[in-house]
């Protein structure tokens, strides 16, 4: 039960190294707390092998990307990869811009990705190795829907056989397939979609349930979708009751990771398995 | 009438690609997002030329400048000079060091920029070449009045046909001029003085307006301001209400520019063309 | 009185050049505007030293430092000190990588700060040369308590002697000492030990009290600790009541802070000198 998975996160209390946007890292920080973890923040090379070293995870994310970062990428990555922890990467644009796709790509093909978690048009980027974004959200066009859910999910084990990580893909209905399953779970609220960083703060989180529970990867990445958008349903609740807008949704939306036990998870989860 | 130029955003989402400081840069996603328009933000010279042409404008802010950023920033803006896209710059802190106000300086040189949005300190160190300001603030004696108003309108005209921007000068009392005529507009609220980024969250705002509405950049400039500034009254009588502080009410000002629509615009903006 | 340093920072606004992290600058910004002062982030090396010559304060944390802003760190520092103004450096991770241990190290080498803020695991590093710490935060082993206050206060008064700078260690009980005396102050609450940035911010609000305060440094660093905390424990009355979270707690520590008048410090401040 995806419960239990939550569990073994506040138990473990796992820490996630985070090479990430600057744009959403705040957010990032906190909700890696409020869901249990603790996450630590290092871009430089000459720092980030230390600390990934103390760390149980790593989270990889090209948001706003550079010359200096995607080399402690490269070497946290390494690092990560020979104590066996698990990596989560979140190629932000892949599509929108030649060093993104090629950054992205470059750390799948080292073939130390545990986990892509992207939206539904960086997937087609990365997998077909040429389709264009639009910016940093998914293109209106590139939506998973229950007519093509079939298609999609046999789309996202092709891909993870090729890679190699779980691919999870997050949308209106969030995606997470290995080479041979794939959980279709429909948690999650559209407000989530209208705040900065919803996709961020998932791969963080992610991270840390991967940390927490080695031994069954895609029940890990598959529970932390299942929170994550359960969580997002509970905030936008209070934020339509209070009549806020994005940005204090996007705060009720930590919040609510930090509120959230399993029995409340187990209760709300919304997943079939392929 | 702003509420023609605000149903434009909403109905072309545009994309803005941000150059901005990391101070602020989380509101400034979530605002524009907030408007309408959808952000994204990269400052790497390798990933910018790439990124800015899929936008429909971009919003140069020097708040945390650095060597590499500058060098983003020059290529970005010959980019988008050529596609014909808007530029605002934002020149946080011109006149508070040599490096911001030459920065400053040789981006409006290149006669790129569509419109330069500061407060009246940085406008002064900019146009004189060599005003100091105190920090990122305007300096109190530095003040648009209702006393000094037609010699400040004058100013920033003068200082408009000099650079070839719309020149809008945020504070208590907004002027938005172009080579001819000047919108001072008395929305806003002294609240938006008390946090970090109202004016930098402005600044990508006038960039969303700009791309959306490119046939009347100063009218598109104007509702820009009046649309924040009123935002911002809606949000002070919420924190004021709830008795929260500044904090808060940063989130507050980015939730009510998510809630207006043309209506409320039309109606509550409070401004004159002269 | 504690109260009598607040309102000195209030009546003088001191301008605070802050090199920071890039996780919590945004809630730092928003701090030391709540507390009185008015803040500026540089951390370009052919930028700083003319913005810290135009503020009163330094702030220096290490959280996410790299070459450059390592590089900036320095020549700030070296002109603060020329101008006889106060430094607080934040060691944040010291102990967790080489770098952050050295780079925090080679800053007190020098002389220049007048006062180190960290945890107790940051502080044992410093002082020992080679602890070990547990990411950002402190060491669950590592707490000061009432049974070993003696011994902790001693500690730091001997690491204040050797390194010259108040040393202010923060916790569910804080320490500020010089190589003389200690203030042992009991406000806060749990609640900030679950946001990131509380000691971030902690630090840009004792850079701002020092520069308003300058004839009573270990005095002027109390205040700041007691009235941070004291803000903590009304922030957290506030969220408990509502049922808010961590990221919305965060805020309400910064409205608290604003919020904050001499007679509510001194009627709340929690403390004892030895």
């Amino acid at each position: 039960m995806f419960g239990d998975k939550l569990e073994a996160v506040r138990a473990t209390v796992p820490l996630v190294h985070c090479i990430t946007n600057y744009v959403t890292v705040h957010d990032v920080a906190n909700v890696v707390i409020a869901c249990g973890g603790s996450p630590i923040m290092s871009d430089e090379p000459a720092d980030v092998e230390d600390i990934t070293s103390i760390c149980g995870a790593l989270d990889v994310n090209i948001g706003t990307l550079n010359e200096r970062t995607i080399q402690a990428m490269a070497l946290a990555s390494a690092r990560t990869q020979e104590l066996g922890h698990p990596i989560v990467l979140d190629p932000v644009g892949a599509g929108a811009s030649r060093l993104r796709t090629q950054t992205a790509a470059t750390l799948l093909d080292q073939r130390a990705i545990t986990c892509v978690r992207a939206n539904v048009s960086e997937v087609k980027a990365l997998a077909s190795g040429a389709a264009a974004t639009r910016g940093v959200d998914a293109a209106p066009d590139d939506a998973v829907t229950y007519d093509n859910l079939e298609a999609m999910a046999a789309y996202t084990r092709d891909f993870s056989r090729a890679c190699g990580a779980v691919v999870a893909v997050s949308g209106a209905i969030d995606l997470v397939s290995d080479a041979e399953h794939t959980y279709v779970i429909s948690n999650g609220h559209r407000l989530m979609a209208g705040i900065t960083g919803s996709g961020c703060m998932l791969s963080a989180v992610t991270a840390a349930y991967l940390a927490a529970n080695p031994d069954d990867r895609l029940g890990a990445v598959a529970a932390a979708f299942a929170m994550f958008g359960l969580a997002g349903k509970l905030a936008a609740e209070r934020a339509e009751n209070e009549g806020v807008g994005n940005a204090t949704f996007s705060n009720y939306l930590i919040d609510a990771v930090g509120a959230m036990d399993a029995a409340t998870l187990n209760r709300g989860a919304l997943y079939e398995l392929f």
